[in-house]
C-alpha cells in the first residue's frame, strides 16, 4: 500500500498511548492520507494503526448486498488539478485532498470557466476555507476550493484532470476483539472515511486506538470490540456481517469529533436510559467539568445504524462540538490546529472511566439490613461523636448500606446519593471486605 | 317559532362557512335572540343553524328524569320592563334581553324602590355593563341593569312587569351525525343556552356549525357528531339519552368562548393524556402561535359532564379567555365587538387540524428496520454529501423510519422529534409509497 | 433517682400541654439534666415525663445483643473539673454538663497543659461556645470548653478530675401505646440522649409529650405509639425488641430539632412517596407558611434505623434547621434562647394535622357518577347562576365528586385539586351525608 499523495513515512509508536501527545502524533501521521469510504487511503490508515494494535482487516467485495445497501465500487485517486491557460495548477490535489469531491469519476477535459462552474464548490461565508464534499452514490465529479480561489479564476479555458478510478474492488474495515471474562461486549466504533480532517474523525480514530491499547492491558469482565469502519456504508456492512453477534452487545460508544476545544457532549442511545447512557452522565457529572447531554436523534454518525429500530442497541456517542453546528465542520479549517492533546486525553480518560464504571457496576445485598451495622467497631467510622457532619467516605458507606437491597446497582446509588461513583464503589468494596455486603447473583454470561 | 324580541329576519347562507367573516355573520343574526336552557329562543337558534347544516332537533318533555336531574319547565318571555312613576321604561327587555334574570317567573306589580332593590343586579365595578344572571332551579325573578341605571333610579313607586311563562313544555337540543368509515366517533359539543352574549357562546355555535359543514365535505375515517345543547341540563339530557352510544366516542371537544382576542387555550380531559389532549397540544405547538394548556378541573362548561367519573370520556375544551377570568364574562360587554373574525377562523382551523391529526395518526412498521434504508437510491435523499445538515424533510423521514417499530404513532414521533405533525405524516406517506413503511394492523371498528 | 448536678425540683404539670408555653416550661425543667445514651439522666428525664403521660419504662441490660450492636456499659457522672495550680475550677461540670465529653472514663490526675491539650475540645470559630462531644464506643475522656477559656489557660500543672462510672447497668427507654380502633400504628420517635441542649432534642421530647396527651384525648382509628429512646443505640434496641410488631407500623415520624426559628422541614422516608410523606407535604402546603421538603438520606437521626433496608418503614422526620447546618448545632448556644414557644406549638399542631389527615384519608365512591349530581336541589349549591366563579366550598364538592371513583383518596384529591385537605374532607363528609358518596371498602385491620 502506498500513499502517492502525502509521501509520508509512518513510524511505529513504541509506547502505549497514554497521553494526548501520543494521540496527536498519530493524527499528524494520518492527516495527509486521502481516505474515502473505500480505497487505499483506508487501507493505509488501518495499516498504520496496526502498528499500535493488532487490527484484523476485512475486505468486502464491491456489489455485496448489505441490508438495503450495496457495497459500492472502490474509488482511488492519484492526482487531480485544474490548470489555467498558462498551464499553472490553480487547483491542485497535491496541496489538499479536500480539493476533489470524494468519489469523483475520472475527467480529462478542456472547459471554459462557465462550463466548469457547476463542478466547483466553495464557501462564500468562509472565503479562505475549502469545503469537503462527496458524491458516493451518484456518478459525478467536482472540485472544492476556497472562495477566494474561485473568485480569482478568470474567464477562459481550463484543463481539468482527475486521475481517479472507480472500479470493482473492496470496502475495507477493521476490528479488534479483546476478550474478557464474559462474552458480553462493549463496542467502540469510529469512522475512518474522512480525508484530511482532524476532528472529524482522526480524533475518534486516535482515541479508539489509545482505548484499545489501554483496555488490552487491564483486567476485564467484558469483551471489548473496537470497530474502525467507513461511515454509514461501513457500519451497515459491519452490522450485516455480524448480525447474530449483536445480541452480545451490552454497551457501545460511537467516537467522533472528540478533539476540539468544546466541552464533551454525550448523545444518548435511542432507548435513552440504558446503563451506558446513565453511566456516561455519571462519569461526566463526576468529572466536575462542563458537559452536554444530547437526546437521541436519528441524524449524526453511526449511532444511526446501531440505534435503528431493528437493532436498537445501547450505543451512544461521545463528541464535543456537534457536527454541522461549528463553522469548521467539513472544511479545511478542521485541521491540526483545531484539535488539542488535552481534549484527546480527556476524551480517552472519560471512556476509560465509563468502562471502569460498567465493569464494576455490581448490585450488592446488605448482610446486616436491619438497622445500621456498627461501623465504628470495624474501624470504619470516626470514634469521636457529636461533630457536625460525616465525611464523604462515611456518607458513601451509609448510602451503599442503605440502598444495597438487591435492587439498586452502585450506579443507582451514585445517582440517588449524588456522590461520585468511585466513592460508592470504594465504599462497596470496603463493606464487602468487612462481610457487610455480598454481591447479588450476577447472571451475565461467561465464556 | 317567532322572535318577538329581536324581530330579525334570518337569511340563509349559501356558501360553506370557510372564513371568519361567514361565522361572524351567523353570530350577528343569532345575537338578538333571547336564549335560555329551554324555550323558543333555543328553537329559533337551531332553526337558523338548520339553514347551514341538517340538524336533527330533539324535544325532551319537562319532567323527564335524566340521571340525578329533571328536565325543568319550559321558560318563554315576551316582554319585561320597570316603569317609573311617569310611565317611562327605565329598564326595558326590548333594549337587551340581559335585563331579565333568565327563568324569572311572571310579575306585574307596583313596588317601591326599596322593595324592588333585592331583585336588581348590577356591577358596581363596571358601571356601564349589564350583568347576566339566571335562576333556573329556584322560583324567583329579577332584573339586571347597569350600575349607572341603578344609581339613577329615584325613590318612589315603580311598575314592574315580566311577561314570561314557566310551564310544562320541552328542552330542545339538536345534533348532526356525519357518518365516517368507522363507527368510532369524534364529538363536538357546544352550548346554546346563553342570550345575547357573543363569545359565550355564539362563537362556539358558529365554529361548530362551520366545522360540521367542512367535515361533511371531507373524507372521514371517524363518524363526527355535532351536539348543540343547553349547558349542563342539556349535556346531562344528551348523555342520559345516549348513554350506550358513548362507548363509541373516541375523542371529543367542547367549544366555548373561542371568538375573543386571547390566545387559544386547551383544557385537557380528566384523563389528561389522551390522544385528543396530545393531538391538540401538537397542533397548537405546530401553529407557532401563543397558546395555553390548562389542566382539567371539574368546573367550566360541559366537559364537566363528559368527564364525570361515570363517563370519563376523552373530551377536552377549546376556548380562549377563561370563563370568569375576564371582565366581560357574563356581561353585556361580551358583545359583537368583543369577538373577531380572525379568532373564529383560527379556532375552526385548529379544530380541523386536530381532526386531520386524529384521522391520520396511524402507527407504521418500518419494513427495513435493520440500519437505515438507502433513501438516496429512491430519490428521497440529497445526492451531494458532506453538507452541514439534513433538511426538515429528510429529518422527518429519518425520525419516522427510526421510531416506526409498531409501538409509536405518528403523533408519538412528532412529539419526540419536535417536528411538525404534518411533516411526519408526509414523510410516512412517502415512505409507505416506497414500500419502506407498512401501516400496523388497525383494530378500529368499521361500520 | 436524683440529679446531683442540677438540683432542680420537678413539678408536675396539671393541664394538657396545648400551648407552646407548656412545652417550653417542660423543657426548662429538663434542661439541666445530664443525659447520655444510658444512665440516670435518661431515667430522671423519663420520670419527669411520666408526670405528663403514663410512659412504660424499659431497662435493657448492658451486653444485650441488638442486631449488629451491643448495649454498652451504663455511664453516670457526679462531678468533674479541671483545677489550676491555685485550686480554682477553671472548667467545672457544675456550670455546664457539656464540659465533659459524654462517656468519659473516670480520671483523677495532675497534668501539664500540654499533656491535657489532646483531651480539650473547643470551637475556635465560636470562641464563646462550648461544643458537645461524645466517646460512646471508644474508652477515652475529655473536656469541652469555650475557646476563650482554652486560650486563658496558662502553662503549668492542672488537677483533672472526672467522677464518672462506666459499669454494667442498663439502657433505658420508654414508650406509650395509645390504642385505637385499629391495630395499625402511627409511631412517633424522639431521642432523649442529649444533655443540656434545647433544640436537640428537648424540643422533640416536649412536642412528643404534648402530642401523646392530645392524641390520648381524641377519637382514633390508628393506635399511636410514642417512643422516647437514646439516639442510634436506643432506636436499634427498640427495633430489635419489637421487630415483629413493626409490621403494624403504617406511618411514623421522628421528631428532632423542632423548636428553633427556622421554617419547618420534612425529611421524606426512604420510600419517598408514602402516605406520611405526601400527607406531611399537604399539611405544610395547606399551612400557607414557608417550609422545606428534604429528600431522604441515610444520615441524620433515627430515621436512619427505621428506614434501613431491612425495615424500610414509612417514617419521615420533622425538624426545622438541619442538624450540622446551623452554627448552634451541638454547642452550648443550643440553649433556652434558641427555641421559641411558637415554634414548638406550630410543630405540634403540624403533627396533629398530619394525624388528622391520616385518620380521615378515606377513599370514596361517587354514587351518582354519571354527570354531576344536582347539588342545588340538596341546598349544596348557590341558587343564583351566572356569576364568575364557584366558591371554594363548591369547588371542593365538585373535585371530590369528580375523582371519587374508588381509586383516589381524599389526599389524592387534595393534591390534584390544589385545595386544602380539610376542604376536601369537609366536602366528602357533606356529600356522604347527602348519600352522594359512599366510603370504599376499607381493609384496615381492627383489633
Amino acid at each position: 500500500m502506498s500513499n502517492q499523495v502525502s509521501g509520508i513515512t509512518t513510524t511505529s509508536m513504541t509506547v502505549t498511548m497514554t497521553t494526548g501527545a501520543h494521540m496527536l502524533r498519530l493524527i499528524e501521521e494520518l492527516f495527509p492520507i486521502c481516505r474515502s469510504i473505500t480505497g487505499n487511503g483506508v487501507r493505509e490508515t488501518l495499516a498504520r494503526i496496526q502498528h499500535e494494535i493488532p487490527l484484523r482487516i476485512e475486505e468486502v467485495p464491491s456489489g455485496t448486498q448489505v441490508f438495503d445497501w450495496t457495497v459500492p465500487l472502490e474509488w482511488n485517486i492519484r492526482d487531480a488539478y485544474i490548470k489555467d491557460a498558462s498551464g499553472n495548477r490553480v487547483v491542485d490535489f497535491r496541496a489538499s485532498n479536500l480539493h476533489v469531491v470524494s468519489y469523483s469519476v475520472p475527467v480529462r477535459r478542456r472547459m471554459t470557466l462557465s462550463e466548469l462552474l457547476p463542478h466547483l464548490h466553495s464557501l462564500p461565508d468562509r472565503p479562505d476555507w475549502i469545503p469537503y464534499r462527496t458524491t458516493y452514490y451518484q456518478e459525478n465529479w467536482g472540485f472544492c476550493l476556497s472562495h477566494r480561489q474561485l473568485e480569482s479564476m478568470k474567464d477562459g479555458e481550463y484543463e481539468v484532470m482527475i486521475d481517479s478510478t472507480l472500479e470493482p474492488g473492496h470496502l475495507t474495515y477493521a476490528e479488534l476483539c479483546i476478550p474478557g471474562a464474559s462474552r458480553e461486549e462493549i463496542i467502540v466504533s469510529t469512522h475512518v472515511c474522512h480525508p484530511s480532517l482532524c476532528n472529524d474523525n482522526l480524533s475518534g480514530i486516535a482515541v479508539a486506538t489509545a482505548l484499545a491499547q489501554r483496555t488490552a492491558s487491564s483486567k476485564r469482565h467484558f469483551t471489548y470490540r473496537f470497530i474502525f469502519i467507513p461511515g454509514t456504508i461501513g457500519a451497515i456492512t459491519w452490522l450485516a456481517h455480524n448480525e447474530a453477534a449483536t445480541s452480545r452487545i451490552r454497551h457501545g460508544l460511537v467516537l467522533s469529533g472528540v478533539g476540539d476545544r468544546s466541552p464533551l457532549s454525550y448523545k444518548k442511545s435511542r432507548r435513552g436510559n440504558t446503563e451506558i447512557d446513565r453511566g456516561m452522565r455519571c462519569v461526566l457529572r463526576d468529572s466536575g467539568r462542563e458537559f452536554r447531554e444530547i437526546e437521541f436523534s436519528p441524524y449524526g454518525y453511526d449511532e444511526r445504524q446501531f440505534c435503528s429500530p431493528g437493532f436498537n442497541l445501547a450505543v451512544g456517542r461521545l463528541s464535543r462540538a456537534t457536527h454541522g453546528q461549528f463553522p469548521e465542520y467539513h472544511t479545511s479549517a478542521d485541521n491540526l490546529e483545531f484539535i488539542t492533546a488535552e481534549s484527546l486525553a480527556e476524551a480517552a480518560d472519560t471512556c476509560l472511566a465509563v468502562f471502569d464504571l460498567l465493569e464494576s457496576n455490581r448490585t450488592y445485598v446488605n448482610l446486616k439490613p436491619k438497622c445500621e451495622p456498627q461501623l465504628g467497631k470495624r474501624g470504619l467510622y470516626s470514634a469521636m461523636g457529636g461533630k457536625a457532619d460525616a465525611g464523604q467516605r462515611e456518607m458513601a458507606m451509609l448510602w451503599t448500606l442503605n440502598l444495597s437491597d438487591g435492587t439498586h446497582s452502585l450506579l443507582d446509588i451514585a445517582e440517588r446519593s449524588g456522590l461520585k461513583f468511585e466513592a460508592i464503589e470504594r465504599a462497596a468494596k470496603l463493606l464487602a471486605e468487612h462481610a457487610l455486603l455480598l454481591e447479588a447473583d450476577s447472571s451475565s454470561e461467561v465464556c
